[in-house]
């Protein structure tokens, strides 16, 4: 069966407090539109389409930068969301598969559930995701007759026998594309709120003959977001997953609730974790690698057998051959570490390349910005960078080659040379005493003038 | 009415196993009877009275620095609540309103719950604050006939009957202050413990006739501290409610539970705190910035659209305006970095103005202290001081001026220069290699030694 | 009574998903069979037996590392626990006291409870470990008539009636040497399973007219691990306990939740443990210290009044003593920092010895390693070292000498003399600005090729 999906992310969220569209908050590092956006392509269906409203245009760029392919339209008034899958329908044309409609901010819908769903269509004209509450509350409620969905109540018109029922609605619907057009067309905003219910399209399904039926899930599924102290809980949800699947697939993590995953952190057998450990996107680690406390890992890669940190920030473009060691205070940019070099101390290396088996001085920094441009440094194979040295990018250094400790290296060095820029030595006798007497008998008339 | 309020905060603190004074641990950073001064003083009363003991010297330090008007006397024996309170009617002579007798170690009853005790002062003449125990335990029970307050009973001296009320004294009292001073007269202590029960005054105050009642609150805002779990589970409170707060006031918080707050944090709306933040105290973040993991800030100011860290530390006295970012393993004390400007690299900057779009390169130093004295560095507007230059204060860098890489900078730089102090690069052909083959022979000679 | 240990450490642990033994993974630092071993030393027994089967020479080395004499025997097969404490026989030859079988895999029984265990020997041929399960499950359960232990019936096994039993099998069991491996001798493998089973001695013992009897403990120190999040759970048990003992013992720790202790972390009263701490193995702090937030501990010491942190790095050999500060950024290693000495920002101090009161600048680099060898730096008493100065060890500075900063100091400098290494500083007017320009105007050409 031909699939197609509609994601509905129009809503402004009032209560999030924000000015940042309530679906572009971040879960994981990643906006939860970019987790229902992965939900829906679990599917692999012939059609992807969001619908945006409040902040269109920056949830537009998201949507282009997760999928060029993935179609957003704009429902300029919010008058339900009858309506807001309504505004999918020119989008839609000439599909006639099945339609599932999700919601931006009700992204933890499993794809098995999803897959559940489509499944249920083979049998059913309408199939609706429900979930048992253990508190109802005031979600609509699944009135059944048997397998057979009859109608979905709202709260408000609930009788008090419908309202004792559990079975609650998550608001996610799969339906053929022409019969969810055509009931759509027939449902009016005659209620209380003046706005087209998607919810309505059960009942005049229900009227016309057609079939309708409930898949369910757990409620943890159909968690909604509208305020941040909900964001965070789905966050920390999301998180406690992330932890036990990576801990499953033999991952050692050392006190696993101090440890924060983005949605695509990748992570080897047998790679440690230690505490305090940071993930943003685009991680992967490879095996036996050794992540170690306070670290900080963005768009990098790490190959087995690496060790980093304590408090070592790889960013985009750190990619760690094997067995390389980053070290504390140590920041890596846009840059290739090569087999066995070891960066193990307060040091930047940005727009470089640092060839096998290299050893990098502490405080060494690639001056790779001149104010203007970004230059690049390359430090070749088994080379021995003196501590504190400055290479002046763009610059050169050979094989084998090595730099005196506190030197400013402008200009390329060849395989096996040593370089050398710094003053001799001098010493005065003496004079330290001195000054400090100096310094002292200064502080004191300073303190005796106050 | 006028209000006048005495804070107990004599008491040792056995449990707590500490030479300093219980009073003056800390909860999100400032010490337990800062909190219950901050209570006070929300109630904006005519004076304020702290009764000190043990420590009685450190718990002065504490509330003068506080606030200079609030009188601390001093308990010199350990008597009891009654005799405690009696110790500040001299520093209450001539007050003629209504007295609330507060708890240095019960610091988080809500000015809200006091206000309430305030307002039924007008129909009762002392007013209890109580609450409704889920497990009464060895709390003071409230015996109330209707309204009004009978005696408050002490678990010891309890029937059966009176140990089944569950509604518990939190020793929160206010009284006017004539009827306050001469009630307590009247209290004895003929008792088990041979001490004077401020509870007393209760049944004393019904037999003149005089009339009691009660207000209540929930058990959390009566929570005492008694140990270091306590204290620990005090603070633990504390931050729960200040994330929440912060995220009801529009802050984004990733993972919330590992960002630590301050008693007075203040953050603007969509600004972002990412994960392991620790917050000191005197800090305010103005809307839309972003502290990013693993910061540390103490006594400073991030002006809308900054970005900190991660790993950056702000101490007392940096004040960062618009846009300005602070990057990696950076350290700022006592500083203004003007908008726009970046620092973002292994670097410190003490005692220093940064011009507005001044970049300053990685591992540039602030050399601010000669070994006695601290002195100033300028920075002027748009400067660019090149990565690991030295800055021998005082010195002054002028506007659109630069500094060459590796520079030590001991004199002043006009507007638009270049300082440079540099040795020039040499290179010994073939040299790194010969010095390898030496050592590694050397330390094969050690090895065969050994 | 004399005692033995057997500690059965042969498992493979499939369900850890590793190809490390599943008794080297660590808690709080250790291997888990480390804290075995730590509780079977605690009974000071005549001898100790670790049965190790997969990864047994890795198992060998880390008992080996722990303590000499205690015997490795190998099972190269896995044919049942009562096979496994076969395997020690030979190694106990000779030893006629009480042999106590424990599990690497079980680390958590407390001293106590294992005295308990010796102490009700005096009155029963075997003692067997109990405990009473809140959800039995599949666990063996402990079939009792009186205070009598009739047969330790498997689940499998269990009838209707044994199933409602909650007194269950721990699997620890104390024995008269001889009378265990005879009975031991008499348990056959015809099971379902094909093992012999340890605990069949019970009912074999009982068939002998031998007397058995059961100890019992909280369910908690029966805790097994199987799996990582198992294993994640025991180490946050172990946290909760270390963070509640440190507090009683009169340690104030900031969000104790997110300080991580290693098994031997030992800390004095009154010091201040801040938020996100690590401590590895071998960290020792005396009184009145504190550590401050995002430090990362291992293998030191600090003295009372030390102030470390945030964001220091002590390493293994780091003795700080009295009231030495080491600041933020900064990395210590094998070096001794005498009292009052001060290093405060961004340096890394290896291989060295800092004298009482000196002060280190920030920047400063000991550069100890030539590529080959490590080499000393010693710094005198009162020493300056001026910022972001190089010592080049072997190297030397004198009592109260000073390094200018900026300074790479390659020879020694003598006492009280100030050593300067240091290129003259040469200003050319208006060339920043001349220097931007053209830079601005080369990347306007490359924008326009573009």
């Amino acid at each position: 069966m031909s699939i197609a999906t509609v994601i509905l992310a129009a809503g402004k969220g009032t209560r999030m407090n924000s000015d940042i569209p309530k679906v572009l908050h971040p879960i994981a590092g990643a906006p939860m539109l970019v987790h229902a956006l992965q939900a829906a392509r679990s599917l692999e269906p012939a059609g992807m389409v969001v619908v945006a409203g409040h902040g269109a245009e920056a949830v537009t760029q998201v949507v282009q930068e997760y999928d060029e392919e993935t179609q957003v339209v704009v429902q300029d008034e919010q008058l339900g969301t009858g309506h807001a899958v309504q505004q999918a329908r020119a989008a839609l044309d000439g599909f006639d598969g099945t339609v599932i409609v999700l919601y931006a901010d009700t992204p933890f819908v499993r794809p098995e559930t999803l897959q559940a769903m489509i499944d249920a269509r083979s049998t059913q004209d309408v199939v609706v995701l429900g979930f048992e509450a253990t508190d109802p509350g005031r979600y609509g409620r699944l009135k059944m007759a048997g397998e057979t969905l009859e109608a979905i109540v709202e709260f408000n018109d609930a009788t008090e026998a419908e309202r004792a029922i559990t079975l609650c609605n998550s608001g996610v619907v799969a339906c053929d594309a022409a019969t969810l057009f055509s009931l759509l067309d027939a449902v009016t905003n005659d209620n209380a709120a003046g706005e087209y219910y998607l919810t309505d399209i059960i009942g005049l399904a229900r009227a016309r003959g057609l079939s309708a039926g409930v898949v369910t899930c757990p409620q943890a599924e159909t968690l909604g977001i509208n305020s941040r102290a909900e964001l965070a809980a789905a966050d920390a949800l999301f998180q406690q997953a992330a932890r036990a699947t990576a801990m499953e697939d033999g991952v050692t993590l050392l006190d696993p609730a101090s440890i924060y995953f983005a949605y695509d952190t990748v992570i080897g057998r047998d790679t440690v974790i230690e505490p305090h450990v940071f993930f943003g996107p685009e991680v992967t680690i490879e095996s036996g690698a050794r992540i170690r406390a306070f670290s900080h890992l963005e768009g990098c890669h790490v190959a087995r057998g690496g060790v980093v940190g304590p408090y070592a920030r790889l960013r985009p473009g750190a990619e760690l051959s094997e067995d390389v060691r980053v070290g504390n205070f140590v920041e890596i940019k846009n840059a290739t570490i090569d087999a066995g070099a070891k960066v193990n101390h307060l040091s930047y290396i940005g727009d470089a390349f640092v060839g096998a088996g290299a050893n990098i001085g502490a405080g060494t920094i690639t001056c790779n910005y001149d104010g203007v441009l970004k230059h690049h440094t390359h430090i070749g194979a088994r080379a021995f960078i003196g501590s504190n040295t400055m290479l002046v990018a763009p610059v050169s250094i050979g094989n084998e080659a090595m730099t005196a400790s506190g030197s400013v290296i402008t200009s390329d060095v060849e395989d096996g040379a040593l370089a050398i820029a710094r003053a001799h030595q001098t010493e005065k006798p003496g004079m330290a005493r001195k000054l400090m007497q100096m310094l002292r008998a200064k502080k004191a008339r300073q303190t005796r003038g106050n």
